[in-house]
């Protein structure tokens, strides 16, 4: 089954807005046995679209488009599409209904224009959209299906999630069932490497998925029903488990979950406290944790201790260390992270001290060396890192393994 | 001037990357008088990469490529594009020497499958990259001209600017200028109908980017001469001024640069030194502040103070306050602002504190109240501010509320 992606819009076309969509679809597709040859992203205007469709249509089973679906003149997606395909646009019974119910319950008023969002080309089967007002379609014809999604990232995920793939694995006469393991301390080839045999499978498959020090491996099965899928992905996740196995730090149901967020959900969890003294991640350690909702329980605090006046008065690291051993030492990391903890009167104490560059470097200290430090009942540890990459990177990474540090810490469960 | 983008690469086309390489040259090609139509993306197979050059040599007078110039044999770019043109590949001595020069500069050995950068179709044009091991180029036939560029972000930014806008520029017989006037306080559509008449001039041209919260006018003026060009630029800058001047916090001669690193960089150069105290924003004010390389020379330090008790202990907040008035309120803004200026012991002390939800809201404190609080010597400012939209955008709105503040302060200078 062979998808292409047609991304329209002028703002994307001009790069106003990078293309998120087209590259969350494209990673999801192959779960549902789709196979990608071509993206083409075009313009607001109707022949040039037409064009992309009838091309695209001519050397593919389905085409889906995300965007112009609005209530706007410049929303043409669904006519250029009708028309390519030789069909009436005629205004949705259903749609209509849901379109004027999603104002009644917003109490707003509904401008005229905006039913044009109900009208579809003739045949169209409805995917609802419970974040927008445009729903999305898929239009058969010829054996060949077009698929209208809108281009809000926040609607078009949720709709690829909920209608798309199961449509295309149904397509394909079964459903698709996927899983995430995310592993930490390994490098991307290090892991291809480690489960090449394992990545050739045509079902289940396993894939994986790089950011900045980490790699997500999905297993994803098709199968006639729910509980086939998954008895094809436990021997895998096994498999996987069984090599890899001490690199990976959580399985979770969603796809790009973050460390910083399943690490967060888990000390919610665990109802332990924490608070947190950062000198080279600047706050963005903080940041992160922050990004889960709910985590306001279990946060405490966080010092930024850029100056080392900030070290002393804040976290009580002694000025003799400083001297001695500099900032970004051992020792400071660990005086920075049990500080923290008996200052803000918590369970766990963190700190991260480091070279982010350019700057600051010396002979015995090069840009990246990053010490971090964990402290809690009984026990301190404190991690030396050599990173390398840019200053971003290498605070990017020394918050991974801040973070990892509180996965060591709060233990146990595999679960997201 | 018609202009097509062609990305090329598997992990592109699978999505394992977003293609930021497009957008960012879609956004910059109008300067150089190009008109884009057609964005395509296709993976490391020579066909349809052929075929994709075919069909983008058959309606553009420059295709431009991103990516596949590496020394894998997956890095496909140039001969498909050599092919295409019907143009043998040749060894570039010149390209050769500069490969070597890399490797030695660096005391690594050279590989021998690097020296297929050194390849190109016969009568390429060299782009340098300062940056990487594989050069750009330009080869022209037959009145078209095919540009190559190197995939990685790092590289191609610097590329397009250094090499591919001039080249386009003169392509057409000239040079251009570009400058930015950054706004905030203003949506994007309310700056577009203020300006919109500017926007319709064909040069020197006037063009809208927005990012959450700000928007960014660029100016770009093409003529014979630098200033000529910069003679177009004055008196468009001074109409958008008159009508606009309220709203601009900085010019720049940098695309994109952001508000937070404009008033690092302004702070840096006041000499004068900053605290924060960040409840809402929870590190995300100083990790933004923090981008900026040197900006620990000033920042003393950051407190997130989430807890109550942290804002009392740290911060020394009133427990009265809190009490009677609630976390989040003018009068704890006003404290914090305050607390963390005298704490530290600085020049300038800025808060945050709100609810960005989707818990935490009252009948009388709906998500998106938020206080940003700036003290310094003499005086302190608290805005209330009501935010509207996600956990995230509330926090990142509020961030730049309180970076506005400190741009106030630090006042004088438009520049950036």
């Amino acid at each position: 089954m062979v998808v292409e992606i047609v991304s329209v819009g002028t703002e994307l076309l001009m790069g106003q807005i990078v293309n998120t969509d087209a590259a969350y679809l494209a990673r999801r597709l192959p779960e549902a046995g789709a196979t990608l040859y071509h993206q083409v992203t075009v313009g607001d205007n109707p022949e040039r679209l037409k064009e992309a469709l009838l091309t695209a249509l001519s050397r593919s089973d389905v085409v889906i488009t995300s965007g112009g679906l609005g209530p706007t003149k410049d929303d043409l997606t669904k006519d250029a599409a009708a028309d390519a395909l030789g069909l009436p646009m005629e205004l949705n019974p259903e749609a209509e209904r849901r379109l004027r119910g999603y104002f009644e319950t917003r109490h707003r008023p509904m401008a005229p224009n905006n039913l044009r969002q109900a009208f579809f080309a003739r045949g169209a089967v409805l995917f609802p959209n419970p974040n927008g007002t445009a729903p999305g379609c898929v239009i058969e014809r010829d054996g060949k299906a077009v698929i209208h999604l809108p281009g809000p990232p926040r609607e078009f995920v949720p709709m690829v999630e909920s209608s798309v793939l199961p449509y295309l694995a149904a397509r394909l006469g079964g459903v698709i069932r996927s899983r995430y393991l995310r592993m930490f301390g390994i490098g991307e080839s290090d892991a291809e490497t480690l489960l090449s045999d394992l990545m050739d499978a045509p079902n289940p498959t396993l894939a994986p998925y790089c950011s900045l020090g980490e790699v997500q491996f999905r297993l994803s099965a098709r199968a006639r029903t729910v509980d086939e899928a998954e008895s094809l992905l436990n021997p895998l996740e096994e498999a996987v488990r069984a090599r890899a196995g001490e690199f990976i730090y959580a399985r979770t149901d969603i796809p790009d979950d973050t460390m910083a967020r399943i690490a967060a959900r888990r000390l919610i969890k665990s109802g332990k406290t924490i608070a947190l003294a950062e000198s080279l991640t600047g706050g963005l350690l903080a940041a992160s944790l922050v990004a889960q909702s709910g985590v306001s329980s279990v946060l405490e605090e966080a010092v930024v201790s850029y100056a080392n006046s900030s070290k002393m008065r804040r976290l009580g690291v002694s000025g003799e260390s400083l001297r001695k051993y500099g900032a970004v030492s051992e020792q400071v990391a660990r005086e920075m992270a049990e500080g923290i903890r008996g200052t803000a009167g918590v369970d766990i104490g963190i700190s991260t001290t480091g070279i982010a560059g350019p700057d600051g470097a010396t002979p015995v200290k090069p840009v990246g060396l990053v010490y971090a430090a964990l402290s809690a009942a009984g026990h301190t540890e404190v991690k030396r890192l050599e990173l390398k990459g840019h200053r971003d990177d290498i605070r990017q990474l020394a918050c991974l393994h801040a973070t990892k540090l509180l996965l060591n810490e709060l233990g146990g469960s595999y679960g997201g």
